[in-house]
């Protein structure tokens, strides 16, 4: 079975691009659809993934002063109905609970019994109820700033659900801060949006474009929205993560005020942000390629698969031993904060079943350990962001020493290839037309990809970003913080602009 | 102010038991009520506990050959309904998701809208939805053993609810594991009730008989539960964790079934374990005292306070770089796999009341610098298992050197301690005049505090069981994996028993 003409995921992304992401996070077993609607189940390799994402963020978090706590997962209806903007953005997507209890009704079947005083809604996002607990911790100036983290579940009911794009429950965290100041809360959601793109960079080896929202696409309840943006390998832009300035809005639903200095009363400002399991996805469209996922290093659940060759007359114990010694003296390697972590994988498999396995797995290295590699002191060396036919055999000790800079070498030529990527697909338009053109498919074999970002100047009008949607489905992905360049004139109005911001196609 | 007569949690445990509790969460800031019925808010101090808690837990978990993956929060009626004792147990108080979305009613009011074919219960457990999925990941005997384990929140409609021992959502792990035959899930289900007997003993200094349920305890559709029990200071039993042995009950209801080797169909035999936030309930109540909380060392947020005295003429940035240099020679240690945490507190408060603050709060350790100190190279080192009145001074370098082995002492000192308690108050009873006798009080002036563990000769009915939780309000806490002694006879029967089991009133 020659593999030549073959790739291990099928369709290819060139011909399928939404089909071959299904079949990455099926063949890495990374998540499944439950049998519940929209619900997923989290496997464990990517339960793994996403468990390294939580402590790397976590303690980005803490380093920045923040605490993590828990608040309730039911918000009572009314919190919801305090802002207006907020319960209008999340009533039309909840989870309602109505009874307390379950019945035999008629013929027997459960019925639901006990009705609610007050319906609760799933929590969608926490500003209302955690807000009504800050506005009972915060009193004086003293009690500023308040810097809580939660790593919640949360529950919007989508109609149409992908795998950790876009699910009715998925895993988050959401910071909820108070300031005693505008200007303090302000920095705080733009340090928060630093420490996403620094993970998002230098973890997920995944390029972004930090920048703020327009009114359109800004959280509900928000005074500002800012966010993470990055593009994925149909051309798409993803939302990665999101930092809100929320003013005094949810401060007044709530009542968060405290006395100053001065004794006088004042109310709080507040910011809220967070990152989801969408990140997951964000990874996979990133990095995967037609033989499926491939993780960051600084992220994988584990660094290296070894694959003894057992077959013939290979001398078995002694071939399981050297794999052993390896594993051992790697296992007590720290890399970037955790101990590298080592697969070797005995399963009654050939040998080629076995490597593809971890080819679409997306694990960083595997090294493949027979006779011939006993004999010389050696291993057998594949790299997933080389393939299978860039493996070269590596004298045993040298491999052991440089281990970690291979993994290294590969974080940094993930984030090379990104942002090559990126960089390949970004243009600066000039002209209405120029902008139709350059979303509008050009190749008739491949309708899908086209596009990319578009940096245009725009003179902010909602009207125009609505017919765009309509005529494209093109919308402003960010008022990029840099890059955005001088001031110019708008290319859909010829009114003036103050920079050129983001446009794109987006999940 | 002369604190002689005076406790820092009113009431005492020996006044008002329950009150102190309430009082010692609210003191120590663990957590707090929350405006949704029934559902807590976990505040920082008390959420670090716990993600030390479950950082131990995990760590065991993995070693025992488990992996983490997530399931849907939300249950589909139909499923509870499969297995019989199952949903009855759960039915009666869970909370029912009804709709997916609001609209406004009359007079604007946001009602429910959107009904759902199928009403969805919020989990209380998840072995009916984590059963579908295995049912497809589990095809043949190379499939097994599947050892999973998720942490998640759950929720159950309790109708008095107190924090941490009994709250509608709490937060919890629990695992779920298949097998090819009985034999193995016996002995997960085993393995893991030794895994939270360990972690009980030796990370919350929390003693703990082991033992199997009576049939009026057992998880509902379990064939075996299991439990480990710690006696608390009200002399009252709390189930601190459950092993299931599940048999083929749940496989059959899910159709979990593989190939054998022999190629034959088999349902597989299942387990279920799980421990939450409860454990914290566990934890207050073995160690705290009249003053607050007491945390054992392994599992405390912070190791030490460092409390500078600064007011009057004192040398303020020499104290403060003083009790900066003990923060980061500490902070580079590690202690029981994590490094050790230090805060300095130098808000701006009286030394007393600061002291007093982290002594309610339970830090292990606390040392005062002042002048005196400074001039000495020594610091005033307080322990949290011997009070303010044991403070001494140390050398500084000794201080550093064993402060460690401190630590050590504290945890075994409280260890120590609680099981004297617990043998103080385990009595073995030869008649049921004893046993009625030594739960009923004894001393009128301190009516709730009496009783303990009873050891008696039981011969296994259930109408005897109810006759003693109706008088007395005692259950059987379990059949003690050791301790039973050699058989008997019934103290209530007079019949043949094959062992003593343990009677306690109970959380």
């Amino acid at each position: 079975m020659s593999r030549a003409n073959r790739t291990a995921i099928s369709p290819k992304r060139s011909e399928n691009y939404p089909e071959w992401y299904q079949q990455v996070v099926r063949a890495a077993e990374l998540a499944e659809n439950s049998p519940v609607r929209g619900c997923m189940v989290i496997k464990p390799w990517g339960y793994m993934l996403w468990e390294n994402m939580q402590r790397v963020l976590d303690d980005m978090f803490k380093a920045t002063g923040h605490k993590n706590a828990y608040f309730p997962l039911f918000i009572p209806v009314s919190y919801l109905e305090r802002e207006a903007r907020h319960v209008e953005g999340f009533a039309k997507e909840c989870a309602v609970v109505t009874h307390h209890r379950l019945e035999a009704g008629e013929k027997g079947k459960l019925v639901p019994a006990g009705e609610l005083e007050e319906p609760l809604v799933v929590r969608p996002t926490s500003e209302t109820i955690i807000g009504e607990t800050f506005a009972k911790w915060i009193q004086s100036y003293r009690d500023l700033p308040l810097l809580i983290n939660q790593w919640a579940n949360v529950v919007r009911w989508e109609m149409r659900t992908r795998l950790f794009l876009r699910t009715a429950e998925f895993l988050w965290q959401e910071g909820h801060t108070a300031h005693a100041t505008r200007e303090e809360a302000i920095e705080e959601t733009l340090r928060m949006l630093d420490v996403y793109a620094d993970f998002a960079e230098n973890w997920m080896a995944m390029p972004v474009i930090k920048g703020e929202k327009t009114e359109g696409e800004r959280f509900p309840g928000a005074v500002n929205t800012y966010s993470i943006e990055a593009l994925m390998q149909d051309r798409k832009a993803l939302q990665a993560g999101t930092s809100h300035f929320l003013g005094q809005n949810f401060s007044r639903a709530a009542n968060i005020a405290f006395t100053n200095e001065e004794g006088n009363r004042n109310l709080a400002w507040t910011t809220s942000w967070g990152a989801s399991t969408r990140l997951i996805g964000g990874l996979v469209m990133t990095h995967g390629d037609d033989d499926g996922l491939i993780i960051p290093p600084k992220l994988a659940p584990s660094h290296l698969a070894i694959l003894p060759v057992l077959h013939g007359k290979a001398d078995r114990s002694g071939i399981l031993e050297y794999c052993n010694r390896i594993k051992e003296e790697l296992g007590a390697t720290t890399y970037h904060g955790r101990n590298l972590w080592v697969e070797i994988d005995d399963r009654d498999l050939r040998g080629g079943e076995k490597m593809w396995s971890w080819i679409k797995k997306g694990i960083p290295t595997w090294i493949e350990v027979g006779p011939r590699e006993m004999a010389s002191k050696s291993v057998f060396l594949g790299r997933r962001d080389k393939g299978p036919k860039g493996r070269k055999g590596v004298d045993l000790d040298e491999f052991l020493a440089t281990f970690p800079q291979v993994l290294d070498d590969i974080q940094d030529n993930l984030y090379r290839r990104a942002l090559q990527f990126r960089e390949d697909h970004t243009k600066r338009l000039h002209c209405k037309d120029d902008f139709y053109a350059f979303f509008t498919p050009q190749n008739r074999e491949l309708p899908e990809i086209h596009g990319g970002y578009a940096l245009a100047h725009y003179s902010g009008e909602p009207e125009v970003e609505e017919q765009i949607q309509k005529d494209l489905s093109v919308t402003v992905r960010c008022i990029p913080q840099t890059d955005g360049g001088e001031p110019g004139t708008c290319i859909f109005t010829g009114k003036p602009s103050a920079g050129r911001v983001v446009f794109a196609k987006s999940y």
